[in-house]
């Protein structure tokens, strides 16, 4: 059996019973934290509360060649990840191999920021459009800086149907956390060269760091003053909404310290 | 200090340490199960994990006059919900009460279906478009029975923009849990009568019933064979996907019975 255990959004408390109960009573366990990560703790933190050694899987031995699944055909194995499981295709693909070797699979699920944006924010869950991710730029062989337009594409969508973006930012091993002012850079970057008028420093954003956590950090302010606050460590999440509902302005004033004339734009 | 937390999806072992801790420490416990629900438990059982009482609010108490809020003022209060905290709109509502009487409010959260569709379909989170809910259908004073058109208006929108769509169904006090059945019939009949192609029995659906249980069922089929599905015991949720990418027909295969001949309609 294959037990994927989301650990939710932030330290080793974050856990549910259940997901504890699993991890206490498997005869391994497996983590990865590059898709997510718990900011708060650490594998150590976390094998003194399981009393379990935890193996740690980076990114080749989860999407290369998962031999450590082959454990899963004759033992209690649990799959740790930051956040809910499964959300990542990754792990989709991992539940897939190992249906196809014949193991049971199973999912305990973690809170997620993808529902904790809501009550973090005030926004509301139906007014919500897809969600998408800013990953780092990366330079091709000649020397050229690409900047993905995909998010960029996934706003303007959003807004032509008045639903609010949830904006996942990368976080790589190499690259590090993207931080809410660089995703906001990148978003104007593609705006300059598109010059669409879907975004400008003048949009509201929502900026998010440490959702769950005691330090967490929430800030709503128009792009050009949010990209320059010092949100401080990772993990960060920017939302760009769309028009507001009033108590939804009126939640931002209250929980994020919005601009207060956000009160009077009621559209 | 009000601490709104959510309970997850299912039963009393699906809190999080975070939350238990809170919980047990607190001066006072108020819970509401009207907006969601946990159906793998009592609030007895609750109580008594908790050693706690749990004094339990029915609509009435949270949107109209809430005040038992007054409690917070100088008392350590947590307000329990199903699923993640937060994610309606009466509990922003409720703290932003808070806040205006000065009371400071903090969020612990949980399990939401909207994050583990994810991991229980296959489909994947950045597929998805806004999600919604089907109500009961209501009769007027002149005996017209009215079906709202809001639910189907969302897919539409959504399989404009080839997104996903997640929909709840109705949990109300005395007409019951919508079952994904009767949610069906309800979009089937909105599409007669709008005729416009949106939807058919031959659209491919998927149903949840009782998600993060250990009697979880998860099954996928065109929409006329799926109305006909007996789920068995609420919760239920619907979800009607948008074209598929090769792995999210796969998975639909693996984990939700999908008819095989999915994987060969790639679009």
């Amino acid at each position: 059996m294959l037990t994927f255990i989301g650990l939710g959004l932030y330290d080793e408390l974050d856990v549910s019973l259940r997901g504890l109960e699993a991890i206490r009573s498997a005869d391994r366990v497996y983590a990865e934290f590059y898709t997510s990560r718990l900011t708060g703790t650490s594998v150590e933190r976390l094998e003194e509360l399981y009393s379990k050694k935890i193996h740690l899987l980076d990114r080749e031995d989860v999407e290369g060649d998962p031999e450590w699944i082959n454990d899963a055909i004759d033992h209690e194995v649990v799959f740790l990840t930051g956040g809910d499981a499964m959300v990542s295709t990754t792990h989709i693909d991992i539940r897939l191999r190992a249906e196809r070797l014949g193991i049971k699979t199973k999912i305990i699920h973690g809170a997620s920021i993808i529902s904790a944006i809501c009550g973090i924010t005030g926004l509301q869950n139906y007014r919500f459009g897809r969600s998408t991710t800013i990953p780092h730029p990366y330079t091709t062989k000649s020397g050229k800086t690409m900047i993905s337009e995909t998010p960029y594409e996934t706003i303007k969508q959003n807004r032509e149907n008045d639903l609010h973006t949830l904006i996942f930012l990368d976080i790589d091993k190499e690259k590090g956390c993207m931080s809410i002012g660089e995703g906001i850079k990148l978003l104007l970057r593609v705006e300059m060269e598109r010059n669409e008028g879907i975004i400008s420093e003048e949009t509201l954003g929502v900026g998010v760091a440490r959702a769950g956590s005691p330090t967490q950090v929430v800030r709503a302010d128009y792009l050009g003053e949010l990209e320059e606050v010092d949100f401080g460590a990772p993990l960060h999440t920017l939302c760009i909404p769309a028009s507001l509902h009033p108590i939804e302005a009126e939640a931002l004033v209250a929980f994020a310290d919005a601009p207060r004339e956000i009160l009077q734009k009621r559209e």
